[in-house]
């Protein structure tokens, strides 16, 4: 069973970190003033302004921020600034033993997927959610507030709607996943997470149909699918599609693998690249429920 | 030392299949006819006009084409249609125990790289080089003389003039590759080689260099860079790029990664998706030398 670090309490100090692309300094304000109003003292690391290309800095920078803010025993969580690339140029440098003498969580998404999966490999939870760069997205509001309960300590619990391909079942296992392509280029390292008995969680932005297929390809040879207690299937946003069109809508995609097995599967689950991005724990376990009302999800301790 | 399949010799009956992207029988003339010239009996799969939105037909007739190729002692050789996407699709489904009773050449490039991958971890040698589409491609006939010298088992060697970032060196191994995508995409699947010991060749088109950079942070992550005897670096065809330039070109990338070691590399080699693309026959032994003149590839028996 992973380990849980330490809910926040009103008054802990908490990081923002770039370890992915490069923010400015007013990208961050609305953070920053979220995160105090929710009691909290907020420290930017030096990667927050900092430039080299895409990046928040160079990965020498990157990597000694978010090493510092692990190391760090009085910093109590760490808020990823943004997607983007970069989190796996730096992860093989990092050194998790101060953060196992002082568990603390991890939050963000997308290119954030590399440090969800590492963690959860290392054995800690840590939060698949909001990350600082659209703290106050128009639309964001139910996202960001399961990110303070998730960081809390509070209980949540999620529903969706039903969905045509949706298969019914009810599931328990522990969450996994994030952003497709991610996971795809984590498979073999260290940072690989196992699936098998877990409910899996999959969502993408601007992948061309021909390669969500391709990729779904990868995950079923790996055999990451065939032993999965569930699927949760999140925004396939923005899909790009060739000149001879692939035929099929990213769900029926997924759709075409999933039903090769019996676990349960919820598309349109609120993860991914539009404001319903709800934080999912990675590595708690949960109880999914798919039926004909809709998709609930809750944790099952 | 993986097996090498008998070489062609006149009279001999080869086979056209489309394991990916559909093509039609216009399409395939050209190579028709060059084969034939060669001296050789040709046969069309059912796979050729064969269409299923961008497949060259459902998986089923795909994998079908092959199998019946691959299982038939006549069929000496056979060059694949094109690539595009779908032969990972197909090719748990392959049954190889009568090829490996009547071992027999398969060419071919792009997404054929999974086909060249599997073989090579079976522990048989086949050919990374032109696909029926583009025989008669403007410029292309130094490449398809070297796939017809390759099939016939004629000698060949190579040579590209020198590159500013090539790296001295003598290697010895046997060559491995193919196109970037694919490579990661078979990453922990049955059709994934060991790369230690032998010389690497890399190819790609159209792809992000911000992907670029991603997939060769997966292949040295997955090990696949450190042991390497040599590198070869081919064509990376009409790179893509963000509205925040990458800031390096994808040879500056792989250098990158290559000189975190030791090994021979070679950039601007004659190999991937433009014309003077040669053929190379994967698992072959192969002697590498990299110096001021430029480069020179030379089977190594």
């Amino acid at each position: 069973m992973p380990i849980t670090p330490p809910a926040l309490r009103p008054g802990d100090q908490v990081a923002i970190v770039g370890t992915a692309r490069k923010v400015s300094f007013e990208e961050m304000a609305a953070a920053v003033e979220i995160l105090t109003g929710w009691g909290l003292r907020v420290v930017l690391g030096e990667s927050i302004t900092a430039e080299h290309h895409q990046f928040a800095g160079p990965d020498e920078l990157r990597a000694r921020d978010l090493q510092q803010q692990l190391d760090n025993p009085d910093i109590r969580a760490v808020i990823c600034a943004r997607g983007g690339y970069g989190t796996t140029r730096i992860i093989d440098q990092l050194d998790f033993s101060g953060f196992a003498r002082h568990p603390k969580w991890i939050a963000g998404f997308s290119d954030i997927t590399a440090l969800n999966c590492h963690l959860l490999r290392l054995g800690y939870e840590s939060i698949h959610g909001v990350m600082a760069f659209i703290f106050n997205q128009t639309g964001g509001d139910e996202s960001l507030e399961s990110l303070r309960r998730a960081l809390f300590g509070e209980s949540v619990s999620y529903s969706a709607p039903a969905h045509p391909l949706n298969r019914f079942g009810t599931a328990v296992g522990e969450l996994v996943g994030g952003n497709l392509s991610l996971l795809q280029n984590l498979t073999g390292t260290a940072s690989d997470c196992p699936t098998a008995g877990r409910i899996l969680f999959l969502e993408d932005i601007a992948e061309y149909l021909m390669n969500v297929d391709r990729m779904l390809v990868h995950l079923d040879r790996t055999g990451k699918l065939r032993d999965l207690a569930g699927l949760l299937v999140g925004h396939f946003t923005d899909p790009q599609d060739n000149a001879i069109p692939f035929g099929q809508t990213a769900y029926e995609i997924i759709d075409t693998y999933a039903r090769k097995y019996n676990f349960p599967v919820a598309y349109s689950f609120p993860v991914g690249h539009e404001p319903q991005n709800m934080a999912l724990i990675c590595g708690r376990r949960a109880r999914l429920v798919v039926g004909a009302q809709g998709t609930r999800l809750e944790y099952a301790d």
